[in-house]
């Protein structure tokens, strides 16, 4: 057998689910997917979504996708509504595609992102024969977004819509006295608490530099940003600019959640002289 | 370097085991199956079966087989006898190859199956030198299946067996009073409670309409299966066909195990007017 | 489409991180991998290595790597330092390559094998643009990694180092009395616990067959070695040689963490009669 280096051009088909691992539902997607495209590269994004929060795949989506290179497909399934009416969506947008259900989850993507173009998946010849009501994960997304990674045009799957479910996501909000109040928007397993306050955001509210902001949280206070977790003395409250670009609030090798006993939706406010105006 | 599109005749491999994701069991087990196959895809089905719970890896394996394509290879291993003189069948059954310990895992789809072929696995020449007694995954299943993905022929492996180790899983029986017994059988993450009762096995056993059958699980009644779970009220108890076709007990937008408190091998007893007789 | 069999000659990338699975990080860096690389192999190692335990990694990572192909690449994230002026290192030993921080990961592995050759990665223009100083699994690490397995030489990362820092891990000493003082290093989901102890060093260290020896641990006395798990009544304690070579305290289908109470760290101290001296 000729043995020569080759590249391919099928693209991924990126998976983020709340499915978790415990269960077979995620390899069961996975030999769908197979079935159909032999060569589709399959990455896991995640499956631990807290179960039926599509705030917060919407939030870990609209996070990471741009790391992924342009043409992978991202089949999201939070899917609380699964086998009711909720339409099943396909966005094309920043030169990928998207697959979830019509609750929000590609909102924040979709309001950000120029020329986002949406439609509902309506083509049923593309998903699995003697589908069931309950795994449509198994039984629409996978199967699509194989489809998909063949090469399957989106305009094949169904019409354009322009109206779908929005999601209300909290967004930061300047308060009369000149502060920014965000809240946490996730907590990931190093008990790093991640707000919904991007560092644009805070260069835009105060005039300060960062080591003059103020960070309450959880009845704390914290003076000024670190740069790093290592900035700080073991076991000290820190906030910074975290890798996706947020404000995050953690402990200096140690967890922010279990320090501030924190849980998502709590506020986070941050005062500093304000600027101009 | 050209850049086009290829297709991969080579077959999946497929993993499921009790190992976990803590430890370095199941990459080892990739790193060896690369080391002999360095195109077979590897899809992990699941790592947290209940430890040496070899009834929860037959069912999770015979109800999910199917939905990988034909050819494609799967080694379970959930292997409380590992070092034993327990022998590793080979088993060839709906157009797809099992390997697994000889104790009663591939037991399920052996009697569904027409025409299954089991062979004892042998041919050490296929396992890895200096192999360990106490990691047969790597050192067994993990190079037999990558050299059966390269094209080894089952037969090279060893003779054919016909007596092989049964494992006693649970039937759902007819009780003399016309109601239909059965038991949770698996719990999934969600805490859907899933029983070891078929759809076709309750069409057969009762005349009556699904919307009339009543379900007695964990002391409560639960009258007329649903749909999907959001044909219920959020927080009430329904019954339904679940995706794998089996009668499920859950929670809209909750839990079943945390409501009933149930555990596997409890009883689920359906009652109706019974058909004729 | 031509279908027919082709071997892929790009190597493995291996991950070893402290990530774990509940959030994106791990996904992120196999999409920056597939936006580099679009046909290096992705195996996860673990992922689930004790939060900045860059000792637990060392042995996990001593321990299996030698089950993967030559070529291979290991991409091992265990930062507790991440941000500061730690180095990233790269490896060349055993015919594998090896990423890591300076923190002592690639240490034991450096010690053990003949010609390991380190170099400081400097050159950043195989650096993701615009990195972070909280996530260089994502912006150092991911990329690197893939552009090794593009075919980049690692002498294009940095100059060879020869000093580097030491990660000061313990090793199993004989006392005054001739017994053989270990510990516990890590401890796996079944609850086995694996000692610093190797067998060729337990075989140099006493004239007697194995069956001779008595491990004392937890306060307890296992008198000789199993060769098995299934050695012993289920329930009862045992020793035995584990599958990466390693002297391993065990509980016959059961968890020997849980019966001993034990923690990593804690002694482990074999008698016999000393050989010769």
């Amino acid at each position: 057998m000729a043995r020569f280096s080759i590249s391919r051009t099928v693209p991924l088909i990126v998976l983020l689910t709340d499915f978790g691992f415990k269960d077979s539902y995620v390899g069961v997607m996975k030999g769908v997917i197979r079935g159909i495209s032999r060569d589709a590269d399959i990455i896991d994004l995640s499956h631990n979504i807290m179960p039926q929060d599509v705030a917060e795949a919407a939030f870990v989506l609209s996070a990471s996708y741009r790391y992924f290179p342009e043409g992978s497909i991202f089949a999201s399934v939070v899917d609380p509504g699964v086998g009711t009416d909720r339409a099943v969506l396909c966005m094309k947008a920043d030169r990928r595609l998207f697959l979830a259900p019509d609750n929000g989850l590609l909102n924040v993507i979709a309001e950000r992102v120029e020329g986002a173009e949406l439609r509902k998946v309506t083509a049923d010849e593309y998903f699995l024969k003697d589908r069931s009501v309950t795994f449509h994960g198994r039984d629409i997304f996978a199967p699509v977004a194989a489809h998909l990674a063949e090469g399957l045009e989106p305009a094949k799957l169904g019409p354009v819509v322009t109206s779908f479910r929005k999601l209300r996501l909290p967004h930061p909000v300047r308060t009369a006295d000149g502060s920014l109040r965000g809240q946490i928007v996730y907590i990931d397993q190093f008990g790093n608490l991640i707000t919904n306050i991007r560092e644009a955001t805070l260069a835009r509210s105060f005039s300060v530099p960062p080591d003059k902001v103020v960070v309450h949280a959880g009845g704390r206070e914290i003076r000024g940003l670190a740069r790093t977790y290592e900035d700080r003395q073991e076991g000290e409250l820190l906030a910074l600019i975290g890798s996706s670009g947020y404000l995050e609030i953690a402990v200096s090798r140690g967890s922010g959640a279990r320090l501030l006993e924190c849980e998502k939706g709590e506020s986070v406010v941050l005062t500093a002289p304000a600027k101009g105006r």
